[in-house]
């Protein structure tokens, strides 16, 4: 499985808050946490590399996409957005993360605008709820996940129902949010989990990389046959 | 629209808390309420009354059926349940309030043990918060609907996959809920609504009022036509 | 109910066949059926209109638009497209018609790319199946609808799993297709109903006008309140 | 993954066109194949064993279990049905094959009368088209799987909306009907498979077995941390 971890890498170069969480970049700390868990071929992408570091090559051979944007979701070329589209209707596994809500991308497979959510920084706790039961993604992880601190996220939150809803979090000011969602598009899994913002060390806690490790293993296609579309003959006379 | 009532009908009866908030029992209030919302023809049935209340005559005129109780499930006989059930499938809608996720007719027609759930009765804040829009379910209703005392439950909820997921509710203890619930079944469609304990006034609240009547008015079957199910013969040759 | 019937209008202009069977367009027989069954405000809008004949002003009117289009979809400005969509998630009304499946709104809102299909123009016989019981689409309508001669489009169709599943089609060359969907997009509801090509007098059939007159009542909105995304203040302190 | 392969086992030993097809049961015939894909612990259980073969320990240690019934679903002892409930609440996963539609087990978990259905003995083509790409369960299976001969089922079958509709029948006819289909039910996953009947030799073809081998390894539990339901304290203060 080749997993690409890509991050729009703004806030930790500009912001010394986060450059103190991720110093050498989210992306960077993802693909750590994956490496340490037995994936070998983990590689990175951000934004200012040329193509956003999506080159045909890396993006035909890449099995697992990470994306984390927030601030320069509009400084993704329509052409890369179209190209990560095709991929991920051919069967390449997709993961949303956090404020990559609002990216091109989201928006394109889902089919609403799904910037529109509810949102306050303040550092509430987040506790996540497991909603579905043995399901892959949430393997080994409690019957909830508690993050001390982390933006808020409020419903309605503007997406599609979900193909499968894992995860519902608490807020202390008061708000819900569908955390954890699966989208199937085509032959592809799309896995939205909304923790990460840039100011918290979300990505550090190790229940988070457990469960992201899951769903890398769950959005990976099952490499079944594609099909053919257009005219056809008949079955049967 | 025929509606019917039904209520165990026993706190209001034994404890003085209960009875200072529903003298004439919960039934009567939910049937006052849909009453002076305009519905003429609703009644009520309780368990103590011959055959629970739910004769064949009762049942086959009736179109939506509220369904309250606690603590006396166990003292439904199956052959009501078993009426119950086969009018569901045969069109009749059900809207199952509160405690009544552990009756025996919502279990049998979600097929899981749907006593599964977390509770504690603290007094605490509920927020209900809208997940589908513009469901007429939620007509009318604000994009939350707070509640100032409720029993808390709490997720995991051992239920399948709902149809659709109207609300998810908040509890300032930190838990979160799936508390508006479509289910469909054959030709019938089922309502889950989570609050209404009885020791605290939720169904005298005029938006907890208003969901309740629009919950009638879509739960209350189209008309379709039934099918024949059995033997067919081909319908080409 | 404001409805507006949109139509791409070119086939009946140069095909004599199809002008046979739809003189003043098909969208003029869909306003026909429509204002007969009652529906008093019922326009029409086709491609060579000044701007799609889909001004703001008609749009912002509009409760339910009906969608037929299939060799010019790559005609309709995606500035028009753009606006159909951000009405339907506003709580517009779409029904998308047969070749439609391959419009660039659907495609938009569906979140794949949902020309997808095989087809073949052999005049099959189609059976569809009424698959969710008691719907308000499907009332009045018997558990299968015949049509004697249509193309044929089969699956796998490349749409994501529909909110509903109402109606699958059977083909005489050994075809299966989901024909009749309703996908939840924001606030509006979305019914792709697959007969209708232009060389059949599909339209022309009760049963499927009444379901048609069936489609344009459900996907109507309910009148909900919008909710305020962005920005918000704790609910709680 | 330990297998339990359940079959009441009548027609085979009373009917010698059956006996032919599977002289040693339908349950061995399953039983053999995924033995030589390598599931090495495989065993069967038969209707007029003690307790049905389904002892405390066979199903306790059961992960996943094959069901295949038709003529005797009543005499499966209530209590036992219970006990396979209860496991597949708890995770085990369940195949249940052709007319075992209308056994107790899959009515239960359900909740509706799946007995419902149309059907026809008339050795009809069926060609199963596969509407959700890229699924495990499909894995290595072509667009569509033809069985030359095979009873008929017809639409509409009386099931709640499975969770994942995986394949949809054709048959010669004229009907159609969800032929494979996943439904979630607490921690336990169901696979409903069409094909079956005991006078055909359909658990002989390569790419059935191939499917049902398939279903096993996904319906197998991820084995995930089980939920304590019940009183809980608060999570925060």
């Amino acid at each position: 499985m080749k997993i690409t971890v890509w991050n729009e890498f703004c806030h930790e170069k500009e912001d010394d808050r986060v450059k103190a969480i991720y110093p050498d970049g989210i992306h960077e700390t993802i693909a750590k946490f994956l490496r340490e868990a037995g994936y070998e071929d983990v590689t990175t992408a951000t934004l200012d590399m040329p193509e956003c570091g999506l080159t045909d090559e890396v993006l035909n051979s890449t099995d697992v996409l990470f994306w984390w944007g927030h601030v320069r979701h509009g400084d993704v070329p329509d052409e890369i957005v179209e190209k990560v589209y095709q991929r991920v209707l051919a069967g390449m596994g997709l993961i949303v993360l956090h404020s990559g809500h609002a990216s091109k991308i989201f928006h394109k497979l889902c089919g609403t605008d799904t910037v529109g959510l509810k949102w306050r920084e303040s550092n509430d706790k987040e506790i996540l709820w497991v909603i579905e039961q043995n399901h892959p993604i949430t393997k080994d992880i409690d019957d909830k996940l508690i993050i001390e601190h982390e933006e808020t996220y409020g419903e309605h939150f503007l997406i599609p129902q979900p193909d499968e809803l894992l995860l519902v979090s608490w807020f202390s000011g008061g708000e819900v949010f569908r955390s954890g969602c699966v989208f199937k598009r085509g032959r592809g899994k799309i896995f939205y989990f909304r923790p990460g913002h840039e100011t918290v060390p979300t990505y550090h806690i190790p229940e988070v990389q457990k469960l992201l490790c899951n769903a890398a293993e769950y959005v990976c296609g099952a490499g079944s046959k594609p099909v053919n579309y257009g005219w056809a003959a008949p079955v049967v006379e």
